[in-house]
């Protein structure tokens, strides 16, 4: 195939039934840094891998963003393409909002994001979307946690755990082995970084990771207990190096 | 034919008469998980098959979807491309309800349907649809089930039963020996189970199957006998679970 | 010529002064299932051989369909292509009522459908349709039939008899050593039966046909002799298989 | 060259300065049914053969149309094509009437038909009209004859007498040959019927050949002579079987 | 170069800087029908050669036309085109004097013409005009003529005397040997005349040149000397037919 | 590289990082008549080579042309871009007067056509414009000159003296060579007319030089020197005459 | 590859992920002349090298501009691309002004930046922008500076301290060996002009680098201590020479 041919190409079939100019941003997607998600009992983690070249202002990188005070998201793949992801969903959240009268849950928002993306593999004289995104959230009613995958095609799954990005085939893998339905937020949060140091390049410090999580807090027990929510936030450099610290 | 040529191709005529693009997107079809409907006396049954991958949340996955109270679908292809269907059936269904001041049939959503995939083939600058489509409804004034196949061409068919996506060939050669006229909904869902076994990869469990109903269920006998709808619904995976039971 | 070169043209001229895209939708019209049409002295019979797969709910197939109460169509090649010129053809006879006060003849029928088809192969970024249609009426002040065939170029001619689809040549053939001035609707009927079964791939029944008629009927005779309108209308399968009876 | 590659061409210029979809376009006059146009001292005749299939309606051919009622024209070349300029012709000749209180003169249609046929020469993304046009008319002022011929690339000229279409040479070269200056609209249409018989496939018969004339007529002689107008008329079969049994 | 590829080739740079659909625009223009213009004293010339086919009506043949009553306009090239030139350019000169309350000088238009022209050039999906124009008007506040040439660039030139189309070099070269910068519009006719039978195709009578003037005409002499504008208006054939006989 | 594939390209980055288009545009630049501008102390020079066809009216070429009372421009390249070029800068001046009750400057006119330039190297469809520009002004708060060139990319410079076009390598040197920071305007003229004559093919008169000027005049010394405003003009062919005189 | 194949091609994705004609522009980008940005304690500087050419008014190239009184930027690449980026984030600025009531942050700036490049990389028919930028601002409220680089892509990366352009890794390896947390505006000033000088074409002199700074001044000590802002400013060439001088 000639370097030129493929470069002004729309996303129509090919032969053998696939959308080449998605099967080409999954191999973007397959380069960028590396993300996962935990489900745990009481919420939803994620967290991601951050490059760090010397200089740069590594406090300044932000690889997990919120789309809503409840629902957070992570990418891997081109991160100008995230951005217009977000800023989308950002907007539809508050149309939901206006609509509904209450939070979109991650479950609409990862539909949102798979239309989204989807519109991007149809439309005419654009290319798809060069990223994949998780998206958590928690359903305080079911008290159950929400983890969905978006691919550029815009098809979308839900997990109990997942990876994606650089070698996602063997941090799956390794969170199959790890994880166990039973864990607490805590648990996963260890998990999460036992996970992403194993395909680490270099040495992993409480500046070359991000973390999120969203979910909720049991207090009290028996007849006083009570479950408050936890809006979705990203742990600090302290609070991740505390962790890192246990985990040793 | 070189790689790069195809994928810039709008859908049109090759010498032989046939429109490419709808070709290619049938591949797609063809590499999709498989669905099966079967029409009974009372009803008619949908079944597709759904891919398990490790700590996938496999009680996410719905592959059979309503689109009014009365009508559902199955799909075999790109999930992404269903849902967009979806999403404009479903908005179309409320037109038709305002317009006419009742439920769109399943005729009615297949054609709708139909029309908006060829569409798809003849616009300027858009990719046909990658999927094919079941759509099941009952018609309770003449008390028969309505089952149709609509292509990523437009094309649609009527069936008494069908299959596509992977192995359908298989599939439809498997329901053919089985298919009698007078089964009831009960024969028809063990038939559907036995079918989707028939090329599943793996053992099929309750969680490995989509299944749901439409129909009309008689109550009593003789002169007290009363005839009442059976509203589109999806089985839940324990009623799956006894009827595979039941099969063995 | 490359497999891929072709596939984004649109309607142009070659160097010898052919559109090749329209020669490229006559090859759909020679694959389609084959159609004919015969004028008798008091009406038209349509007629067009019907595809039987296994299980496919027969009696759902209408090859054949009516555009206004009296004036019926019938086609080869894509049907998706023909239910948009169906959709859009009765369209245009609504607005043909609204303006003129009376029902289109149909002539005024085949010329919308004419340049319907011909706007495909001149407007950019679309391709042309991928049918041919044979458009039946009668007309009832002069008291003859009328029979129109439609290109995908837009031609279109006037027939005493004619067939489209495969086999036409074969069947075409065979309609004109058939084909007498003075036949009646009933003689026609019978014709278009044998020239079907001529080419028909496997035995016919009256399930492989479909068939329909406009036309007048006489009754009374000399001074009490009156003339009245048949509207278009489809044989059900029970007089298909009377007449098939007959021919035996 | 490549099959495929003029398939999408727009009309611009080969290195020789050639619009090569013109050239194209002019194959198609030239494989076109031949017409003709004479100009008589008293009128002017049109004339085109027409090709005559079996169980083809031939009374239903018509190859000569009128604009207005003083105007006609006839085609050599694609039909599809020559319907679009005859509705839009007809149209703009409704719009003259409305703006200027009169009919418009066969140079004011020609004139209207060559920028029609210009524009789809440079407009973006469609091809040239695919036929040639021969448009007569009448100047009862001046007592003359109108005959323009209007070409794919929007040239127009005017003619003593000329054809267009199949064997256009030859058939020019006959004209060129029996074109008298004085000669009478009944004169003009011997000679038409002569030329088209000269490279006719076949017999000609009068189904075969399709004439029409515009002009006028002297009454009377001397003081009490009166020349009426003769609005465009066709020939019936009648009358052209009249003029060629006086031929024989 | 392939016979196929330039044909879809919009105005844009070779890498030698030449914008080629210009270049092959001007061969147009080379082969078009040779047109000059020459400056008098008093007035300026323009002359065309006319191309007479048999049976051709020469009287209709007009190459040159008025844009205003005191501007006339020749081409050489694809007289379509021209003619969108001269319809355009009428409309602005209309705009011109409700704007202005005076009638564009021959320089406004040939300005309005090259814009035109530029525009072509450069705007999306079209081709550049296939035609050269030569302009001619006087000025009758300074006394003098002007002749302007615009080539399908855009270009524009200011000349004493010129030609373009066909043997534009020999016919120059003949021009730049017979022009004298005093003579008179009889004088300039005369030179016109010569000229364009140095190239013309046979023998050159009355009906093969067209000839048009603008100007002014002095009458009487010393104090009772008048100037009285000529308006720009073709020689009828009569007056060309006596200064050629002038001519022998 | 085949002679047709470039024809249809966009501006886009060849994998050198380069805008090929723009590459070709200044090909387009280097091929035309040369131009160039000088710095002096008092005010600005612009010249330009003027090619002498015999016949042309060489009076009537107007090879540099002012934008606004203050403030003129040059061109090499297409001069019908140019002229683009020049109507939109005058329309922009206009806008600019309007809103800030000024005169734009020199600077401000050359942002603005860097702007126009850069728009066309960008927008969809479109090639960049054929030509560069000088643009010479005076600001007469600073008493300093303002020269600017704008390339076909859009780029700009201020210089104290510089060439455009043909031979401008050799010019440059030459004007380096000849520089002086304490120049008046006549020693820039002076060096302007020997430059032209550098490179000048054939022997350079004063119809084959277009020179203007833009700056200031002091009258008067000591207490009463008084600078009165030079308005942007172009000399006469006598005053151009009677410099070159002097430089003999 | 061929020479032309690329030149029209639009932003999509390579078969290896990558998307083209981005990296052809970062291609541009790596020509471009060099730039730097540096964050001290108390500010944020950043710099340019100047290329000389002969007779260039070297004082009126202005590498670094300002886009509100607080945050400046400078950049590598395309200078007329930056113009546009410039003029956008300027109006953006407005709009931000009267939509919040305060100035927006250099963060704010850049992420509009980004979204503006991203925004080229997918739209129909545009290429990306083809210089990189760098964005300097002041956080008054935390005393820290700002520094950011967008790319060609839309990404972007806040710094330290960085390089862009020519020689950008050599520069970079720089800058990594002489960066100190601790360093004043002073010091960082130094720094940069080491830094331009290391890479620079020739001998640097204060003509030869453009220099800005922005960010806040102490005066006093102790109780009387008081810190005021210092607004984006460019030095002048004797504040450069000065600094110079120093390093010597």
């Amino acid at each position: 195939m000639s370097d030129g041919a493929y470069s002004y190409s729309l996303t129509t079939f090919s032969p053998s039934g696939k959308l080449l100019q998605i099967e080409h941003a999954l191999e973007a997607v397959n380069h960028g840094n590396s993300s996962l998600g935990i489900k745990a009992t009481n919420g939803v983690v994620l967290a991601a891998a951050k490059k760090l070249a010397p200089l740069v202002d590594e406090t300044s990188i932000e690889r997990i963003s919120n789309i809503t005070h409840n629902v957070g998201a992570v990418f891997s793949g081109l991160s100008p393409d995230f951005r217009v992801i977000l800023k989308k969903a950002r907007k539809n959240a508050e149309k939901y909002r206006l609509k509904f009268g209450e939070e979109p849950s991650a479950k609409v928002v990862a539909t949102y994001i798979g239309s989204l993306m989807q519109e991007y593999t149809q439309a005419g004289g654009v290319r798809p979307m060069g990223c994949s995104v998780l998206v958590a959230g928690f359903d305080h009613k079911h008290h159950v946690g929400e983890l969905y995958q978006i691919d550029p095609s815009g098809s979308f799954w839900s997990w109990k755990a997942t990876a994606i990005g650089q070698d996602s085939l063997t941090t799956k893998a390794f969170l199959e082995k790890r994880f166990r339905a039973d864990m607490e937020i805590d648990d996963a949060i260890h998990t999460a970084i036992l996970t992403v140091k194993e395909t680490y390049d270099g040495v992993l410090t409480e500046n070359g990771i991000d973390i999120a999580i969203v979910g909720e807090r049991q207090t009290g027990q028996g007849d006083s207990a009570k479950v408050t929510p936890i809006e979705f936030k990203r742990l600090s450099v302290e609070e991740i190096k505390a962790y890192m610290a246990e985990n040793e």
